[in-house]
């Protein structure tokens, strides 16, 4: 029997999103069903609902950045028990079976992970996967996180999509004492770059267009705020950075970013502008590498959270309510967000 | 006393090179005086001729891929006596005190590595180094290069650039047998990147534009050709590649070869194409790095020509007289060339 939901949805590109009732799958034996109390507002739950990159089915609900509570567990379920505070992610389900599943990197599964929402179920029933903004969500236990009860749990919503996107190439990249690394951009990812690689014990340097950025970049884990319209300086950091990561989302110049690089150093991009970015052949002559990474999968997502949990990380966030989500996409758009939004789902 | 030299300049970016008598510094303790009996014609020499990079003061003599023998030794040189044959390739002297001068990274001196035509001597004297392009050339004995006389010296010569721009990335980047290698661009450099990544062993795929380039391919090296036009050929080969080298010179995409990397891997571009490339995030989302490489050391340049004595490689060429050299200037720009134009210096 199928799950009743309710949550918001966009039904056109155009439109706000709006009340909508749908209905999630039945609970399967290896399932949990989570009550959902907080999901984040990430910058991709706009471009789906608003089809900006063009592959979005209507009705759709968003949200990959969830938080609640196990209400229903199904008859194998092992993990998790009624009352846990669980999270979900970017991903539900996928093949379990090819090379990058077997060691944890489900994210990039040769045969497609499922998304939490605009994915077609795994089940073979056409059903298409819809995100947090609702009152519920029926998961394989395998791909949900355990929330510590340390965390607040609003502020611990965003980790599960900004956080793990950030958090992965700073672990791939062994991000930690005596290393220079780079931020770009402050944003939601931005912010969380900030707070884990200066947890890791680097020493972080926030690059950054906006003046009014230093005090608050200073607080979240910056030891050096540098203005990257600021030729001179930039000029003088050339070749003093052992990674950067790039969290801009809109077109910008990766050049002199490029540059700051040592060699055999690394800048991953994480902000997956919806433009290409130039590359100027000379920037990476001295093997100064330009690379992108995307979230990251539910063995390393889980360790983030525990991290977090054991270090007192979370997001700041603006909390706010159901009904005010077209007001907060428009907001995200204009980087008028410190640092991301979450939907309180007890306004639903 | 300085040393008379003749040679074949560019006066000015619209005009020919022609005849040219000049000067080099005088034999010093350290120096090895080198009678040239072969250059290579490498495309910088017609970028810096034509001043396409805009840094070129005039005249200047062209030319990096130099063969030659040895006529006069300086007091304290140890390592070549007269007769021998040396290269010399695009260094010429470094700092000889920075990190990378000391790992023999001197391509990648902090203080600027002097190039061997169009930069000042580190001797304080305000000369400014020129090319191969002519009858001798005066070098420190630490920056000239032994060639073995098992070797073709005329197809030696373009080893100097071209070979050392491949080899270099090839070798960083550890290719040998099992690894799937695919090599972009039939020219210059791609025709000894085809027989190095076929001598370490690796499976080698040619990417080109040009049908009619298949059979020299496979006899330089290819396990495999593929048109890089051929949309779903380039589909069916997504996330296969261990490594890309790529050696287009001009705007070109990187997109579709980004995608045909395994995670981890990394495309390296040794072309340095005038414009920038344009990279797509989604391109590079899968930890698929995009990288440059400049050239190499003295000591890897070395390496190099060791094993091609040992392992009998060389550059196909064409032999021009010095005369030709404006003919040749433009075939290059053409791609009319298989694969480098090497000049006889005993034509000057």
């Amino acid at each position: 029997m199928p799950t009743p939901a309710k949550g918001y949805a966009a039904v056109a590109a155009d439109k706000p999103l709006a009340p909508f009732d749908f209905q999630r799958r039945d609970l399967g034996p290896g399932d949990v069903k989570i009550e959902i109390l907080y999901c984040g507002v990430c910058h991709s739950d706009i471009h789906t609902a608003r089809n900006e990159w063009g592959f979005t089915n209507y009705p759709i609900v968003p949200g990959h950045e969830i938080v609640g509570r196990v209400v229903e567990v199904g008859d194998s379920v092992t993990r998790f028990t009624l009352g846990d505070f669980v999270g979900i992610g970017c991903i539900v389900d996928s093949c379990r079976q090819c090379a990058p599943c077997d060691v944890g990197d489900e994210h990039y599964c040769e045969n497609r992970m499922t998304g939490t929402y605009g994915a077609p179920e795994r089940d073979g029933s056409g059903r298409i996967t819809q995100g947090g903004y609702a009152n519920n969500y029926v998961i394989d236990e395998h791909f949900a996180l355990r929330i510590s009860n340390k965390l607040n749990l609003a502020a611990t919503a965003p980790l599960l999509c900004a956080g793990i996107t950030t958090w992965s190439p700073l672990r791939h990249w062994k991000i930690g004492p005596g290393l220079k690394v780079g931020v770009v951009g402050l944003g939601g990812l931005g912010h969380m770059a900030l707070k884990f690689a200066h947890a890791f014990g680097a020493e972080v340097t926030l690059f950054t267009r906006s003046e009014g950025k230093a005090e608050d970049a200073r607080r979240l884990g910056a030891d050096h705020v540098v203005l990257s319209s600021n030729k001179a300086m930039m000029r003088s950091l050339t070749g003093q950075f052992d990674f950067i990561i790039d969290t801009v989302s809109a077109q910008h110049d990766v050049n002199s970013l490029l540059k700051l690089l040592r060699r055999d150093a690394v800048m991953c991009m994480v902000g997956m502008p919806d433009q290409p970015v130039m590359v100027n052949s000379f920037a990476t002559a001295g093997r100064r590498g330009l690379t992108g990474s995307m979230i990251g999968g539910i063995k390393e997502t889980q360790e983030m959270l525990d991290f977090c949990a054991t270090h007192d990380i979370t997001a700041d966030i603006e909390l706010i309510n159901m009904q005010e989500v077209n007001e907060a996409f428009d907001r995200v758009v204009s980087s008028d967000v410190k640092y991301r939004f979450v939907i309180d789902m007890a306004s639903l």
